[in-house]
């Protein structure tokens, strides 16, 4: 009934989608197997993509000829780069999208791709044979052979949902669990450990006040993800900030004592930076109130998603308490929130390939491998999906630097850290991160992608262009000089010293109130000579010039922390005095008490800036 | 957490979207509960929407301000109007619907309603107090209290999907089965029964070969199912037909002892009129084909379904005969035909409001009644929406005879007569077909709508205008003349009996060769006049001129069989001899053994045209 595939990839979220996408882009022959071919490309939590670190993550993904960048281009109703008032290394794309239409745009890109098949049905084991896997086993008792599999199965092994004290099977709200996978794969060895998330409840748009809200409008004009041709919106949709107050704290404390969260019935952890709202009032007992973000779930439906205010208390209480918040005093509620409980594995039993170190040509991705979020998830998929493809074709696995990736940083800390909790991506999980921009993600990672097969020549092309026009702006700008007459007024305008002599426009542009149209301004040349050049390609100039220096003084500080690796600490340090250790570093080097700054910095949790704050207190 | 509301529909398909439209549009305060928010009005079955007597039901329900109408429209991919050579009573519209527009123009409409909430959760049960429903319980454990509750539950009261040997609990594909109502109302004193439909395997429209098959295209300009100004699509998407052949059959065949329909293990009957391919060719073995419909599930997507394969045998099998199919040599499966089994009131439990006997202010609308059929379905919870509403502002139901609709015909039959099997909606069931026509449904029921409150005074003056200038245009017809000598070469052209002195319009348009633009070939003045009306008045009064004689005949019949009603039949009357009897027919006949017509007459699946049969042989 079915042919033997190249690949299977079980579960069509994020990191399916992806990983089906590019083993197929590279030729393999895919067969993507869902348990409802309805819900593909669900965005199961926030109707939204990117954002701090994740946005790095979504255009390291598009650089490489992944998929998610581009559809969430089509399908944003609003778009803000975040953190533009940072260093560029900070700037992070964040957008809302339009849920229906996003699952919609994958499964067209998916069904639009030759090398992708489709099949409902629920896995519910693997076929291996001498330690290979070499198929999947279905819940219609079919078996489908192929030489590589690569496993997404999100929150839907064993998954059980809990609100207040009721309790139900589901690997998402009115979807059923996956069962099968978990006890084939314990008793072949693997460690299996239980993980917890949560969503909040949706609302009525119709029954919020938003005059009691505070707007937040997009960027003025959207920006994108994708370094292709992709068109975002003329027009955003508003989104909206609330915040919680103690009443909203007292009502849902009076739900405490039925949470499955406090009274243990939830055994899994949950994500730290992105805890339930009982978790926060909980945890941060001094908060007198919470942001929440009001967010539409689409273009023109009324459903709202209530970011920040994920709970799996009794649905009473949710309502009792969402009503208490300023605008949501008639909410009507569509659903209530939930905290989900599924089976991940610990992703120390895989290699840096994704592939699992028991079960050769057998691949892990998203949050079967103990991340949360969409971008972590379509990230491993997009790897798993190369990686399976390299292995059946006998071609070296890709392998993501630190240095030159999020993604390299999310699946090595995966990979050689593990994770107790749902892993989420931070821009201080990167050593490198002033390298890790959004603005050069193309330069860092579409080489490697050409290298693969997974981008064309034309796109290459384009990218190496891009490369040499900045260059040759930056060549210009060290070479040519502005006239001190045309610089000073400007320079005086800006509140920044005046020069005595014609200066190079490198120089100038170091300076931290200066940019590049003011430079413009101050030489008609530089203006004509820029007015070849695209607005990405200025940019990227704009950057390298300006924060040269920045990244200079990074590297140092990188080679001094390779040099202290080996400090000894104390075991009996106390961490409590160090008031600008991270609360989760914290927490962690008391309970592991590391011995050497080595290996507190492989320690889940504790950031390459924990190790900055320790290595600055062990040197004093 | 919830306000008590007027009335709460149980199920979102096309029953529980029209109660609840219809309802909150009279003024009630609605809560629409749907198992999953993500499916609401979802095509469980084929894309499609209308045909044969279905196609006038939609023309019904759009009549009275139903939304069916208006959102096939929005969401059709290709419109053909069926029987366009036979009169007029037969013409039928029918359209291929994008299945997920579809299903997200539903929603919007229900969003758009300000008297409609909704509530993503099971019903597992209804609140009664002192003979009359207060409320419902939810799997939450939520009692939400109304005055009146629609049930619309589909096929998901204890819903066994069955796929060959393979049985699962569902009430759709990849959806859980609804617990709990039935084991309340057979407790309350209803009876349950069983019933059974099922589906045809989803295939992959890149993998078939369309040079096999025989294109079939839409309209050459796509008609509509509303009254309202909708637009329809200005290009249409092309279907396509093939055949089984003793291959497949024989192939399908291999499958029979592994069949839940030939086991028995499915012990609901199924519908009659949509079989499965198994039961095709096990009932009509002398056939050496069977029809398959391929037709695309929307604009953009690659899935297609299968119409005419419908099957619940082993998927393997339905593979391999699939795959025997002219141009489906290379298909690809997406999933798996399946039976599903599910439990039905026997609606002789109801009144012809469609409120249950048993219990106060309970309705129920659609499978859940023991129909098939999206259109059927639409218009009983249409109906029972309004009559919810009705029965708790304590004014008059709102009870459609069977000579003015075909809704009402659907609901009389149901109440009066039962049903065993699936009931579908034909035109034979109507004994006054021929006025219950798709281009006059404005005309019957927009009154009625208009008096409840359900159309505006605008739709009903629109209404009454057409109505006039038809009137008109009949008058003008009946009191004008055509020259002879102008008339005379185009009668000869289209070969009918030339005339010897000039002659009324209307006389002329009597004859089945000429239409209204023949006339307007023979008569300037005719033309020029009929150039102040649109093209839906004109087609009006020419029916009406044209088809007058049969209507007066048909009602001629009406009375003779009115009068034979009681007309005795001998027990032992050999059915078989009357070859013209519809198969159902005499089965049932020969099981029922009526002593007279008029007992005949009630039988479900004994239609007027078999009455006909029936009293032409007892008369001679």
């Amino acid at each position: 009934m079915f042919q033997k595939y190249d690949i299977i990839v079980v579960g069509a979220g994020h990191a399916g989608c992806e990983a089906a996408s590019a083993a197929a882009n590279l030729g393999s022959s895919v067969l993507l197997i869902t348990m409802n071919m309805g819900t593909i490309a669900q965005m199961s939590c926030n109707p939204a993509m990117g954002g701090v670190a994740k946005g790095q993550i979504v255009r390291e993904i598009d650089a490489m000829g992944g998929k998610s960048g581009i559809i969430s281009d089509q399908t944003m109703i609003q778009f803000r780069m975040l953190n533009r008032s940072k260093g560029p290394a900070m700037w992070s794309p964040r957008a809302q999208i339009d849920r229906m239409r996003f699952a919609e745009e994958w499964r067209l890109t998916l069904e639009r791709n030759p090398n992708i098949d489709l099949w409902q049905d629920m896995v519910v084991g693997i076929l291996v044979k001498n330690g290979k896997v070499c198929g999947v086993k279905t819940s219609l008792g079919i078996e489908i052979a192929s030489d590589a599999v690569v496993l997404t199965n999100g929150t839907f092994l064993n998954g059980v949902i809990h609100i207040g004290e009721k309790k139900m099977g589901g690997g998402r709200t009115a979807e059923r669990a996956a069962t099968g996978i978990t006890e084939q794969l314990v008793e072949l060895g693997f460690t299996a450990g239980r993980m917890k998330t949560g969503t909040p409840p949706r609302v009525d748009g119709r029954s919020l006040d938003y005059s009691k809200m505070e707007e937040q409008w997009g960027d003025e004009k959207a920006g994108k993800f994708s370094f292709t041709d992709t068109v975002t919106p003329l027009q955003q949709r508003c989104c909206w900030i609330t915040y919680t107050n103690g009443e909203v704290h007292e009502t849902l404390r009076e739900g405490f004592e039925k949470s499955p969260m406090f009274t243990g019935r939830i055994k899994g952890l949950g994500p730290r930076y992105c805890p339930s709202i009982e978790d926060k009032i909980n945890r941060f007992a001094e908060r007198e109130r919470h942001q929440i973000f009001v967010e539409p779930e689409g273009w023109n439906t009324v459903e709202i998603y209530v970011n920040g205010f994920s709970t799996s208390l009794p649905e009473d209480v949710q309502y009792r308490a969402l009503t208490k918040i300023p605008g949501f005093e008639k909410a009507k509620m569509f659903r209530p929130g939930y905290a989900i409980e599924y089976d991940f594995f610990p992703p120390t039993q895989l290699d840096l390939s994704l592939e699992t170190k028991l079960v050769q040509n057998l691949f892990f991705a998203g949050q079967i491998n103990g991340t949360t979020g969409y971008e972590e998830a379509a990230a491993q998929g997009f790897v798993a999906g190369i990686n399976a493809h390299q292995k059946i074709k006998e071609k070296q696995a890709l392998i993501l630097k630190r240095s030159e990736s999020y993604i390299g940083v999310l699946i090595d800390d995966l990979v050689t850290k593990g994770t107790d909790e749902p892993y989420r991506m931070f821009t201080s999980r990167a050593e490198h991160r002033l390298l890790l921009r959004q603005d050069n993600a193309d330069e860092r990672l579409t080489p490697i992608a050409f290298e693969l097969g997974l981008v064309d020549n034309m796109r290459m092309k384009k990218v190496e262009e891009k490369l040499a026009n900045a260059q040759a702006i930056i060549k210009y700008a060290k070479t040519n000089s502005v006239d001190k007459n045309k610089a000073n007024p400007i320079l005086a305008n800006l509140g920044t010293t005046e020069v005595n002599q014609s200066t190079k426009l490198a120089n100038l542009l170091g300076r931290p109130q200066i940019s590049i149209s003011n430079l413009k301004e101050m030489s008609a040349d530089f203006s004509d000579y820029l007015s070849a050049f695209d607005k990405e390609t200025i940019e990227q100039a704009e950057i390298k010039i300006k924060y040269d220096s920045y990244f200079e003084k990074e590297l140092e500080i990188v080679d001094k922390m390779r040099k202290m690796e080996d400090k000894e600490i104390n075991p009996d340090f106390d961490y409590n005095q160090l008031q600008s250790l991270s609360k989760e570093a914290r927490e962690k080097l008391i309970r592991i008490k590391p011995r050497t700054l080595g290996q507190a910095s492989r320690i889940s949790g504790v950031s390459p800036s924990d190790i900055s704050v320790l290595m600055v207190y062990i040197n004093k």
